[in-house]
């Protein structure tokens, strides 16, 4: 096991009824933007909810936050925030509203040239403007890490943040919010989380047992609830046990004192910058290709994810690995995810160059949990995807 | 799943040579109480290595805290508190130094008639003095919860208290200081975490199939590394996932939306107290009985612990439950634990009587996770336990 630190402060306020606790999070006095993306809220109950709640605070209102949030539409949020000096920010949304909210937090009191810089400088933000959310979409986790992905359109790019400062104070999950959500997302979030875990687990035996056992949990439970959460979404265990797995596949607990991958988000993000493909079918794409590229290198955790998450119990090392693959592969068309980019795109031909150019680009910091995939192997593994 | 709230802010810093990150973690300018027990960080080095990463910060010590804490002596160290004005506690220990440090936190800052009112009036400290701790001894867990269990020598009696102000600012664990742990010691730390978990798994099914599979990972990963931790306790993979396996199991993680037990350490408090047996020992000869007792209530749980922790696959769900019984009782037999109060006293006779009178004169609140238990049948339990 690596060495590690771990500290996640974020406040959870999870169950039925979860909303209406609001406004004892929010400081007295505080000036709040509540900020949303495309009014689903409206349609769903859940912004009447949040406004009963905050119907003794003061609250300026943003919405229209894209999926993959987008830098331009953040800009017109962070003007509001200097011009009405807001002094808290609440996100009531998926991972795309409460990214974009996680980049407002460190740009508000960000002191450089351009905000882009936290992006394209990495600059890591110890100190934010205070924020909470509402979850609305299980998916990205993001309600208890203090990470983000932002995409700039005129440039097609997509980047990461982050920092201890960008930590949620709190967020509300109430499972009930899922009853309303298409089944698109639905199938959208539990491929999002499972590939998060695979991500932090599917790399070498590295003596992290309780980690991976952890990873294989979080794995199993979604194996488990995904059939129910698709066919009744007001199924209250399913539901439940689907929002706090997709929570605890990225809040930084099963990542300590392991390896971490990242390829296949990596690699994932240029097909959404380039295609506007959903984030989670991008991974389900790259997913497959990595792993039978990277085969060798993998095998024994891939066996090992064979053996205890898919209960392959015959053949050898090498055939539990490959038959865990194509399970996993099985397990995103069962939710009706494609698998191949031909089957979103008919333009893919040269896609694997240009994501190999932009890597290299940007600087060739490696890739994979041995950073040692080379820019040609990159190329390899988006044509297999093809 | 119930509703729950979680929230865990303390920093875990984990690994090889943690402890000289000691002095990043305390403010500059602070007065520090060194809080220890009975020496044996004289001799293991500890001591040394706290003592040269706080060469810059002014420490008065405190030692000689004895496992179960006392408040006799901590009165001791909290009279130093209030004279020398100490603003930051630092606990080298286990969990009696680190409880015993977290009564000092809350007693330092309560204005209350006696220190003692907080135990016997179980009120909640939300805010205490700061205070970060160096584990010395995997087992309890309170390096990252809330929680402490205090005892008063005059009355025999063991209580508990907690509250949101009562959790590590930090805690270091470097799974290098268990190389010098008595082989008894490890036995009673993998005994007692591994009875955290029970207390928070085996109750009834509750619909929490995360939170079930997080404790299975628990126990499975103490029951692989326990028998390696006792052979060489300077095997790092082992000895780093029985502390970090330790830690989670009583976090707080593992109860969010499920029912706790919580009997066995009620009844298994009541034997150290009258007795003075180890903590985890007291836990093993209470289990078995408190099991077979309660078996009609907590047979499916038991049934799943038996099929998905010791791979039991044969007969009813009887059959499995009374199996993965007997597996826990063999399991704490492999460490040197016994399981039966005459085997650790002559003195038995009498005692379940006198646990139910205590818990009858205290008021009595129900015992387990329905808080259904009469006095008799606590009193038939312990019984059951001679």
């Amino acid at each position: 096991m690596n060495n590690f630190q771990f500290k996640n402060p974020t406040k959870i306020i999870f169950g039925k009824g979860s909303i209406e606790k609001l406004a004892n999070e929010i400081p007295e006095h505080a000036k709040v933007l509540l900020l949303y993306g495309g009014g689903s809220i409206k349609k769903n109950g859940i912004y009447d909810q949040v406004k009963m709640a905050l119907s003794n605070t003061t609250v300026i209102e943003f919405g229209g936050i894209p999926a993959n949030p987008e830098y331009e539409v953040l800009l017109e949020a962070l003007e509001i925030i200097k011009t009405e000096s807001i002094s808290y920010l609440l996100a009531v949304g998926g991972g795309s509203v409460i990214d974009g909210t996680k980049f407002l937090s460190a740009a508000a009191l960000y002191e450089g040239a351009s905000p882009w810089n936290i992006l394209s400088d990495n600059i890591r933000t110890e100190k934010g403007l205070p924020f909470g959310t509402v979850l609305t979409l299980p998916a990205t986790g993001s309600e208890m890490n203090s990470g983000a992905v932002i995409t700039r359109k005129e440039t097609q790019e997509k980047l990461s943040m982050g920092g201890p400062g960008l930590f949620p104070e709190f967020s509300i999950l109430d499972p009930q919010v899922i009853a309303s959500i298409p089944e698109r997302q639905l199938a959208n979030g539990i491929t999002d989380a499972f590939t998060h875990v695979l991500e932090q687990y599917m790399t070498y035996p590295a003596g992290g047992l309780l980690q991976d056992r952890f990873a294989e949990s979080i794995l199993q439970t979604l194996i488990e609830v995904a059939p129910k959460v698709i066919k009744d979404p007001t199924d209250y265990e399913a539901t439940s046990n689907f929002m706090w797995s997709c929570t605890m596949a990225l809040n930084g607990l099963i990542q300590q004192g392991v390896p971490g991958d990242w390829a296949i988000h990596m690699m994932g993000h240029e097909l959404t910058a380039l295609f506007g493909i959903d984030h989670a079918r991008t991974l389900a794409v790259i997913a497959p290709s990595h792993y039978k590229y990277n085969f060798e290198a993998k095998k024994e955790k891939l066996a090992q994810y064979g053996e205890r998450v898919w209960n392959i119990t015959e053949g050898s090392t090498d055939d539990k690995a490959y038959a865990a693959i194509e399970k996993t592969v099985d397990f995103f068309h069962e939710l009706g995810i494609a698998t191949k980019l031909s089957e979103y795109t008919k333009d893919y031909e040269g896609t694997a160059e240009i994501i190999s150019e932009r890597f290299t680009s940007r600087g060739w910091l490696g890739v994979g949990e041995h950073k040692s995939l080379s820019p040609d192997q990159v190329e390899e593994i988006v044509k297999m995807a093809y």
